[in-house]
């Protein structure tokens, strides 16, 4: 499979190697948790979150950042004059809280870092926009936002934009267990949530994509949208699904928030199973436009985009369609796409004839 | 007073007017901790670390960065070969683990935020530099490093730099409470803890300071040691003086962790009181060197840079002894300074002659 990422200059090979490194050292310094009275709950470093537990609290720890779409919204805020970085700030906020609580915790408190190269980023109402977008992700979110840090760095960061970035903590609601894998089973039902587009990742590829474009981020989709204007609709906030789920007692059994690598999330569990999927969600528009100017074959589209689906929830086949309900009823689409097999590990996207084996996601 | 951050171009102003729009929305948003349990404790919105209680649970989150000291680190790389990413890692985690423990709370877990422009950074060991100096201040704060994340950011970092950033989340000790300034009372012993030079903040200004230097960070000190190895040298970790102090059941009424803004810090404080400082810790000879070099005066020498004086403890005044021994069995030099009189909000730093009024600190 082409890796479009690499293309873009992002090296994977070279970030995982020195993630790995990050991994077994961060490994020898769990005991520290011991002298508060902390335990670290299941093995979870390199998970979305790490999760441990004091008393009977199990508290879940994230820290995310959006990657370069926010340089999409500054090239589209010339290109038009919109202004979409409260959009940007509240996908910020939907990147950390989906992956926190793709282990069954909810936020209690946000924190935001917005850095940038020089302080007249904030002048004309960037700063204002990116506060509403934040604070809406929160409320969102259901969480508190606790504060931050908004630097200037003159010579780190480029000096017309910002980045943006955050971290979360959380708890798995009183009565409730910490998702971290270990029931997902054969013949557990694989549900998907649909995505409104390119979420969080990929920003680096929309770019060059557009680039490469004569009308660049104002060019049509076939609907009439701009590109721009699609690109950055922001992700949805899928946890008040795992809030409802929380609260109508469904137990599950993994999840996956799908972000970079695709499809290839939906084996993020390190376990020896299959992932059968013979229904796909619609694709957003403004994928399916990249897919076909990049020339992606469905091996590199589905193992680099979301292509419609947000986030995994797996859990026993027969509460499928509670989980779907569960969604719906928090405005979210789902959608019972397929079913885990015994192994080897690996994901078998049926409808597009495509295998991704487990070498394929090489994430820890 | 002149500012010589706004000459190195870091806007103050412009920086606290966003930082109150974010605080303002904050607020309204912390409601939403009571759906999982949790509630405010004080009002630390805009405080070193956010403080919030869930059952018995005192816990605190803060997010927090190095600065643009990594420039600094790369430039002394390329001026002498020499590797010192770890030490500005481990800088990083004691920036985050010193403004958690401002609130009386130790960590349980730090996250890392390492960013860049470019995969190639990691090339040569500097991710394994990284790594070192992470994970040796995660020890020496008595934390777990629960992961956190390492994005390639093309046209959005420097692509030979590296961005250093990261979260945390501690508790209150069992039997010990948050330390939020309500006890802070006149008549107060001032302890000032020793810094080891200029932390985590004012390396833009010496960067500035450097380049005009025909040998750069290469010129010498009067002690022979060489700029650039001096201004490298990471801050101390002040956690294990607030490890001792609870473990002691030493109580202390106010704790300010002096970063940018110098010993205006000391009146963080929101209250009506005065700080008079009568005795000063030496200075570093690497900040001596820079206020010569810019040519501050004494006032805007000691509202700038630490001078010596990395964190403050308030305590009631039979304390202050306890808090010095308590300060020195861990090996953080410290003195009683001075002590906290009736208002008006101002510092006076007496053997300087410097007064620093209330509004000369606008935090929040």
């Amino acid at each position: 499979m082409t890796d479009p990422y690499r293309e873009a200059g992002v090296d994977y090979d070279v970030l995982d190697a020195a993630k790995r490194d990050a991994l077994t050292a961060a490994a020898t310094t769990l005991g520290n948790l011991d002298a508060l009275g902390g335990r670290p709950v299941g093995d979870t470093l390199g998970e979305p979150a790490f999760v441990f537990q004091v008393d009977d609290l199990v508290l879940a720890v994230v820290l995310e950042c959006l990657g370069t779409k926010s340089v999409l919204a500054r090239e589209y805020e010339e290109a038009t004059g919109l202004d979409r970085f409260a959009d940007i700030a509240y996908d910020t906020v939907a990147a950390i809280a989906n992956d926190l609580c793709c282990v069954g915790a909810l936020p209690f408190v946000i924190n935001a870092y917005f850095a940038t190269g020089s302080a007249d980023f904030y002048s004309g109402g960037r700063g204002q926009s990116l506060v509403s977008g934040w604070k809406r992700g929160c409320e969102d979110a259901g969480a508190a936002w606790g504060g931050g840090e908004s630097p200037t760095l003159a010579g780190l960061i480029a000096e017309s934009d910002v980045e943006l970035a955050g971290s979360a903590v959380g708890r798995v609601p009183a009565g409730a267990r910490p998702v971290l894998g270990d029931a997902l089973a054969q013949g557990d039902a694989i549900v998907l949530l649909a995505s409104t587009g390119l979420h969080a990742n990929g920003a680096s590829l929309a770019r060059r994509v557009a680039a490469d474009l004569p009308d660049g981020l104002r060019t049509k989709l076939p609907s009439g949208r701009e590109l721009g204007d699609a690109l950055l609709v922001p992700a949805p906030m899928y946890v008040p699904v795992v809030a409802e789920l929380a609260r109508r007692g469904i137990e599950v059994s993994y999840m996956s928030h799908i972000t970079g690598h695709g499809l290839r999330k939906l084996m993020r569990a390190r376990r020896d199973l299959s992932y059968e999927i013979d229904r796909l969600p619609d694709v957003p528009e403004v994928l399916s436009f990249l897919v076909d100017a990049v020339d992606l074959d469905p091996s590199a589209a589905y193992g680099t985009f979301n292509m419609g689906a947000g986030f995994a929830i797996f859990c026993p086949e027969p509460a499928a369609s509670a989980v779907v309900e569960a969604a719906g009823a928090v405005g979210i689409d789902a959608m019972v796409a397929g079913r885990v097999r015994p192994g080897p590990r690996a994901v078998h996207v049926a409808p597009v004839d495509v295998t991704f084996s487990g070498e394929q996601l090489e994430l820890r």
